[in-house]
């Protein structure tokens, strides 16, 4: 243990989960580490459950954290109806229900702007910020494990810090961390960072020993990512997408190498980047959030150079291959605050590629990431918008069915808009890719329609997008029929139309 | 002249508009000075309309600005049909009217984002480039006149030149420009922009003496802005933002100089700056793209030190009253490319108070800000979304009703959204302001519908919130009414619902 607890100035400071959940108290704010399962806490928010219900009274906290938790956290909590309010991500089925039926207040932020409202005193300031690490330096640095996420700012910010120190995680993970945290706005020098493999910043997360009110020892792997392989249609989305890239390398307007990629999580997105894998193109970057399963393939077969994230999810199988050859890696990974992993700033300076999932796309390209039927939660807009809206091309990839083909991917109007038209370059389903750069709305829908539309809903759409070329208009529409399609697929089950009848 | 023209390789550049105009081919694309009608130029496209009138043949070009003209320019050229696509704002109704038709392309962008556009060739090249000019330095540098715009993307991109040296604008401007053009992305180093007072670029647009093509001598001001004076509902809409600007010095989350500041275009952002006469706060600094009357009213009053823009867009009166006293604003001015001005790294590092006009908002906080009823163009989306989504704080300004209150501001659901629930912080109208930061969609709602809808609409707001709380979901609709409204307002001539059916 003294090997991970090196600042014996701490050594007294070691409690159990119970005595540290012990110490919050209703109606205080939290900041949980922890982004897509990877580094977060997996302790002491499970003891603060537990002793809530054993005390049975009202209890309740905000809960701030990176991204989605894994560990059953999140459920446990949002079952324990611990939770006021929760922010900026979350993907738990258990939490979603919650968040659904209105008990439990939701705030989906960009995931670069979080640090920036607390840093602003925007946002409820954080009593304990409660942060997983694989070491303590001498010097009282907190080294992170599998993820960096917000954990930076909420132990900058916290008026107390609880280290929940894991032995399961590999104490191989200290020295790939870059930790590097801007001042306040108007007080701020530019991101001195031009390339994704530079560093900037400091090895951990310093912190004030003052503020360390306890540190819990854990010994319990992050749970494994549940990506599900690729399928027939995200390889031809892969395919699609490699094909457009090909051609603009061919044009000029992209290097053999490309630009950064990023990618959004989920399987889709993984599938994307396994399509590189049979590509010729090498010398591969990543400048992402998540470096998921597909990360560490392209770099066994040589085709990523550098990958930079917040962030490390994987499956069970990869997690243990990943850490049984960590060496081989080391010098090719840093893990970086998701404030500068996201941030619009390096973003746009690098001309990121960037490619996220989409839940549902309009005929103009306005996108939905969030609300099933524009109502429902799924996960969040995570980092999306940071970087669609600023990347170099900003791509959004979905099947262009869901439900046996019940529900179109692409729709009249998108029912929540995450990303605007004026945001969305690029969308590819398994049908093929619009380029909408440089496009009007009214020929942007014909190219959606045509290109990325199924087949057996390309003729309602076009139905729908004539009757509104008769009402005219920049962005054509029938309003009274744009949510028709998700009215009939609640009332029937189907977003198809019984013919003739189109719309 | 010569003063003015003191690059002497260029003296026999000198042509007729009517010869400048006769360069330019049929299916070209042209990029033009002029932002929101300052420093466009005034002249080629002009003798480029009345050519092609005469001559009788068909001919459409692609046209890019900075934003819109004056002059009559977008007028007279979308009435000869001559534009095939527009990009990226315009604000003139015989245009708009060709854009609603269907007759008119146009590309509505962030203004930040087109010179990216032009340097990474994702939109077609620019054949001509044509800018006015108030002075061409000895090395052949082209010194802008009362904007920048996008002209130092444009001439440092296009194939050929042709400046419009304009004897009518003040010699006195030269001075106040600031150019710099990033690199391209991926080679690019970090802007070194920390202060909104800072110099980084050139006095003038630097150009290849072989890529001038003509010059065209004009003697023309710019066309006047046409802001109305300030009211009482935009008193209003500045007090309750001044008031609340107040509290957060009180709380500690703004300095007693607040941040820098930036306004959209038109009356009521005018009106807020306007505003600030009155107020208390001193030192004030301006980062914005469109300087207008208020900003001169506050540098007279000594409340503002120092004012970044893109742009000088002033009525007749102030004009005169600028241009007769320049000496006094010289050292408090710099006009930058909009790129710069506009630029999200720039924004976020000085972390400005952005203040924009919305056509609408929705319950949640979507904004629209481009498309009346979701189908029919306005001008663009501008610079608000560069601004509200990378700002401080994100604040959209509206009046309450429209149409003598047969139109509301504040609806169930945005016809068409521009600003996402994620990039609006602050919706204020004249009924007071919404504090929008760390609330989840059932806590906006409630928040909006009671401090910023018109009484005469607040029932039947709550009255569609309440339906749409029985259908349930992270942000309820009753998506078959959600754009009941709109139909009715389109049907009947008004939103309000007959009582006592009150959605």
């Amino acid at each position: 243990m003294w090997e991970r607890l090196r600042d014996k100035r701490l050594a007294d400071k070691i409690v159990t989960a119970e005595v540290a959940a012990g110490w919050i108290e209703d109606g205080m704010t939290i900041g949980l580490s922890g982004f897509t399962r990877a580094g977060d806490a997996k302790v002491v928010p499970l003891a603060l459950a537990e002793l809530t219900k054993k005390e049975n009274k009202p209890f309740g906290v905000n809960v701030y954290t990176g991204a989605s938790l894994g560990s059953d956290v999140d459920a446990v909590m949002a079952e324990a109806g611990i939770i006021n309010k929760r922010l900026p991500f979350q993907a738990d089925p258990v939490m979603r229900k919650k968040i659904n039926d209105g008990s439990m207040m939701f705030v989906d932020q960009h995931l670069s702007h979080t640090a920036e409202a607390i840093r602003q005193g925007a946002i409820d300031a954080i009593d304990y910020a409660i942060v997983e690490a694989v070491a303590i330096t001498e010097e009282g640095m907190i080294i992170p494990a599998t993820s960096v996420g917000n954990s930076n700012i909420f132990v900058e910010n916290a008026k107390h810090v609880i280290i929940e120190l894991n032995m399961a995680q590999s104490v191989e993970l200290e020295g790939i961390h870059d930790i590097y945290t801007p001042a306040m706005q108007g007080e701020r020098e530019p991101i001195p960072l031009t390339s994704v493999d530079q560093r900037m910043g400091t090895a951990g997360i310093p912190v004030d020993p003052n503020k360390v009110k306890g540190i819990v020892l854990t010994n319990q792997l992050d749970s494994p990512s549940t990506i599900v392989e690729p399928d027939e249609e995200t390889a031809q989305i892969a395919a699609h997408l490699i094909e457009f890239l090909r051609q603009e390398v061919k044009e000029g307007r992209l290097p053999n190498n490309l630009a950064p990629l990023q990618s959004g999580i989920g399987s889709v997105a993984n599938a994307v980047f396994n399509g590189f894998l049979d590509s010729e193109f090498t010398d591969l970057t990543v400048f992402s959030e998540v470096l998921q399963d597909a990360v560490f393939d392209l770099l066994d077969a040589g085709k990523i150079s550098f990958a930079s994230g917040c962030s490390i999810t994987l499956t069970a199988d990869k997690m243990k291959h990943v850490t049984d050859n960590f060496a081989q890696y080391r010098d090719k990974l840093l893990l970086r605050p998701q404030e500068i992993s996201n941030h619009p700033e390096l973003i746009r300076r690098l001309g990121l590629i960037a490619i996220n999932t989409a839940i549902e796309a309009d005929i103009y390209g306005n996108v939905n990431s969030t609300n099933v039927s524009g109502t429902r939660m799924m996960n969040g807009i995570g980092g999306s918008g940071d970087f669609a809206r600023n990347a170099r091309l900003g791509i959004f990839v979905t099947k262009s069915i869901a439900k046996g083909g019940n529900i179109s991917s692409i729709v009249p109007f998108a029912s929540h808009v995450d990303h605007t038209e004026h945001d969305v370059d690029i969308i590819v389903t398994e049908q093929g890719l619009a380029d909408l750069r440089g496009l009007a709305p009214r020929q942007r829908a014909i190219k959606i329609i045509e290109n990325c539309a199924h087949p057996m809903y390309r003729d309602q759409l076009m139905a729908y997008y004539e009757e509104a070329l008769t009402r005219g208009g920049h962005t054509p529409h029938v309003l009274e029929k744009a949510f028709s399609w998700h009215v009939r697929y609640a009332q029937e089950g189907t977003m198809l139309a019984k013919k003739p009848a189109l719309v």
